[in-house]
């Protein structure tokens, strides 16, 4: 494991360190727009507030944690070059930061990553592994190929700056709306949501925090309820950035101790969300970004919360993929 | 013919109609965004600045002249109620409009007019009559129903207070960015290019205005190089709010007099604009709104043009349309 990893594993990630970021990450990734929409907000019956990650750098909040880490290592380590591993908005995230700030990375990304998530990742020029989503295990690649070239291992979530850095979006989105009852982000590894977590709940400690998971990817809904880390076989929902098959180690505590609920949400309900998003606010939100969408417009949240910050946390969407989402109508 | 009509026709639109519109339509029409993208621009190698009216109330520009000839009627002719005719996006707007300011509306649409055009016309509660668009004339069922009921005829592009009101959108973009070296609209009937052409060259004489249009619905170029309104067989091209059969009578002198150029795009380039702005931008526009983003994208410009102001004009399209979009990829 790198010095970066063993330094910080299991250090508790503060509101300063998450204003830290949002300082560090300036030099390259967006600020990103706050939308409202009638429309959106009569079918929910909630004040939405859309942060649009999907319009970030890379199409996704991804480039906000990478671009921490890799500024938050030093010059030495950063010349011994990065291991990552991603279904792919990480790793398009790690390859632009990289890039711009002369990093050699390697990438981990599975056979079926989809190809608008590979493609332009490939663009930057990155060095790409591929593994078998089904039958390796991503991780023991990335940490083998780590040891054997002395790069650092950065993880797509399971980190303090990850988290951090993840954290940044909603620390914008309540400079801009301080007055938000509650706020939903999609849930895959956690670093997106225990970043919104730590953040919200140190600037407004009375408002509701909620991460969206699809019923097929339910490991954090079984995760809470057991008390302990549970481990999922790999999901088949098409919220292809929510397959993750269990919690981070990181992410695990901070979610247990903050969160205020896991909203599952069914295909059906992340397609409707997609394409409402669509055709209603004329943007593309990938299926993983549409998930709190689908939470509010299928009316799963707690009666009393009038008004809502959600993360549309990416756009990146194969057009085969979007063409069958628009054909089941 | 109505009294509104009789007493406009053949009037001069001028540069203080168009700003007399514009403080008109601020009751109910947005301000729309002006958006930049890097990949576009490094796309079509100028540096493009896309007035976003698919993101405009009822989700074209058709509401700024549609809300402006509504204004400009005495209160007595508002009374009497308002028809009109259009393929969608123009019935959208009428309907809008006239609920908005309580004026009874019919509309003649056709049979095949886009669900994503023709549900949310319906669900403001105008009066709709359907014509078949390959067999029977629109305007005339629209004049035959003006001349029975009493109501003033509100045509969808060929009048003086219809193109004024679409000049607002020009208005607007030239006041935020005064130093573009050239303008591209979309080319239907000639309402939306002939008042930016006004506008345009009004507040920058040395600005080139192009229309484009589909090759398939070539009735202005044709026109233009005859030197007289051609009509054309009812075009078949994908862009259906491009698929008027001539130029107007009010519209066509415009032109003539101050365009730079008719760029006509193939219905490849447009779907392929349509898919750019989709994947790259994350933003839905129809192909009728995607036409002058198909000219860039394919370098139909002439040389010398490094600025571009793009009207991306709607993005009301239905979803097996759209899905066929992406599907070809």
């Amino acid at each position: 494991m790198s010095v970066a990893t063993r330094e910080t594993a299991g250090q508790a990630v503060t509101l300063e360190d998450i204003e830290r970021a949002a300082e560090r990450i300036r030099v390259l990734a967006k600020k990103t727009p706050v939308l409202r929409s009638r429309l959106f907000d009569q079918a929910a019956g909630i004040q939405t507030f859309f942060k649009c990650e999907n319009l970030q750098r890379g199409g996704s909040f991804k480039i906000r944690g990478a671009l921490n880490f890799l500024l938050s290592l030093s010059p030495e380590e950063r010349k011994r070059g990065v291991v990552t591993f991603s279904s792919g908005n990480h790793a398009q995230a790690v390859a632009i930061a990289a890039d711009y700030l002369g990093v050699a990375a390697t990438i981990v990304m599975p056979t079926d990553a989809p190809k608008a998530k590979l493609e332009p990742t490939r663009a930057y020029g990155p060095k790409i592994v591929f593994f078998d989503r089904l039958r390796e295990s991503r991780e023991e690649i990335a940490e083998k190929l780590a040891a054997e070239t002395g790069a650092v291992l950065l993880p797509s979530f399971d980190h303090p700056w990850i988290m951090a850095g993840q954290g940044t979006a909603v620390l914008e989105l309540l400079h801009e709306y301080p007055e938000l009852d509650a706020i939903l982000t999609p849930l895959g590894g956690g670093g997106l949501f225990s970043g919104t977590l730590i953040v919200a709940k140190a600037l407004r400690p009375g408002i509701r925090v909620f991460g969206v998971e699809p019923e097929l990817a339910s490991d954090w809904h079984q995760s809470l309820q057991r008390g302990e880390r549970v481990e999922i076989a790999p999901p088949p929902t098409i919220a292809d950035g929510l397959r993750t098959t269990a919690p981070g180690k990181s992410t695990f505590p901070v979610v247990q101790a903050l969160a205020d609920g896991i909203v599952l949400v069914s295909e059906e309900e992340i397609k409707a969300a997609v394409r409402f998003l669509l055709t209603r606010m004329k943007m593309l939100v990938e299926p993983s970004g549409a998930v709190a969408a689908g939470a509010l417009l299928a009316s799963k949240l707690p009666q009393g919360i009038r008004s809502a910050g959600v993360i549309l946390s990416g756009g990146n969407v194969d057009l085969d993929v979007l063409a069958a989402i628009c054909s089941e109508a």
